[in-house]
């Protein structure tokens, strides 16, 4: 039990799911959590910027410890929690370099996925441009065929780093069940399809599975040309 | 010695700076450096690519295993060789956390650096608006208080995540030198000026000072006004 644990979160936001992979992977079970709305601007409450004056979500503390961002809580938490749960961060040289290797290129992806699904968001109605959204399509593609190919070259049923789940998972999962959340083709992506129907039934994602999602199980097809 | 190490680099990129001084650190010297021109577009040679599908850099191998993320390689530099050189990642649960939120915190400093410095690099020129600029700036001005009140909290003499220097400074004290380099007023954060020159004179920084600094020791003034 993580009694001394609180997260703030949003429901199907990517880092807010990582964390909440993380601590059910190290059996983390029953911390606090308060579900935000973004919609109605939350974040930006007294309450959030008392632990992270950026204003985001995640928001986690353990004790008086905070951490806001996501690949920093679940670094921690696999490292103060070695022992415990799920281990997720692989001892020998080689595996731990693909690991570590693949939670980064996770960053990119991110951004490039964000560049895409957030472009009316992130850019006022003056400032976009079709060839500017042409452009982070095509390097999403780029991006996607990447992760496509990894997967291929380890074979069915692998994980992002090998035969085994680890931190790669957790925190590049999030990304690939949301742009299948925005439409990607299984078609298109065979191998992205299959690796996100094996987490899919993974406990630890069953049980941090969206609300929002749940809810509402159709979701958009922003991405079905990708 | 490191002679099983290869690192393949930019002069002045502060992904591949980060790389060297963690090597510094970890008492890694002696690895093979290859410097590439990134005018002459050497990082998209066969080379390059062998190693980083991405054709990026840096581009790392230890015998046969590789990284290209600059965060990924330092995080397994000091995970392989936790007990040699300067212990990057403390034991301590609120000093480890400070480090890993610090070092997460940079890949955003990072991103707002860029918008600014690259910003005509990013855009084709009928792509660029006056008023994304504006923002952009206003978003680093923001991102670098942050960092300046974190400074000033800890007070004198401090690392970034406190009384000890730690991978938080390997990952991020490349970018904070970019800044001065591109111009940052040390009048408008002199603590961040105190911090940079605190860490240009820690002999791991020293030894893999740019070369091409050296060489041109005038940087730009893109920043003075930020």
């Amino acid at each position: 039990m993580a009694k001394d644990m609180t997260l703030m979160w949003f429901s199907g936001s990517p880092p807010c799911w990582r964390v909440m992979i993380a601590l059910e992977e190290k059996n983390l079970q029953g911390y606090n959590q308060k579900l935000l709305s973004f919609e109605k601007g939350e974040h930006k409450s007294q309450e959030v910027l008392d632990i992270n004056p950026r204003g985001q979500l995640p928001a986690f503390k353990h004790g008086n410890i905070i951490l806001n961002e996501s690949y920093a809580a679940c670094l921690y938490l696999e490292e103060q929690f070695k022992s415990q749960g799920t281990r997720l961060i692989p001892v020998g040289a080689a595996e731990q370099a693909l690991t570590y290797q693949r939670m980064f290129e996770g960053v990119t992806f991110t951004e490039k996925m964000a560049n895409v699904i957030y472009y009316e968001w992130k850019f006022p109605e003056g400032e976009r441009h079709d060839s500017a959204l042409k452009r982070h399509r095509e390097a999403l593609t780029t991006e996607l065929k990447l992760w496509e190919g990894y997967l291929e070259k380890l074979g069915a049923g692998s994980y992002l780093a090998g035969y085994n789940f680890s931190l790669a998972d957790v925190l590049v999962f999030p990304c690939i069940a949301y742009v299948f959340r925005f439409g990607l083709s299984a078609k298109n992506y065979p191998r992205l399809a299959e690796y996100y129907g094996l987490l899919k039934e993974r406990p630890s994602v069953k049980a941090s599975w969206p609300k929002n999602w749940l809810e509402s199980p159709q979701g958009q097809d922003k991405l079905k040309d990708v």
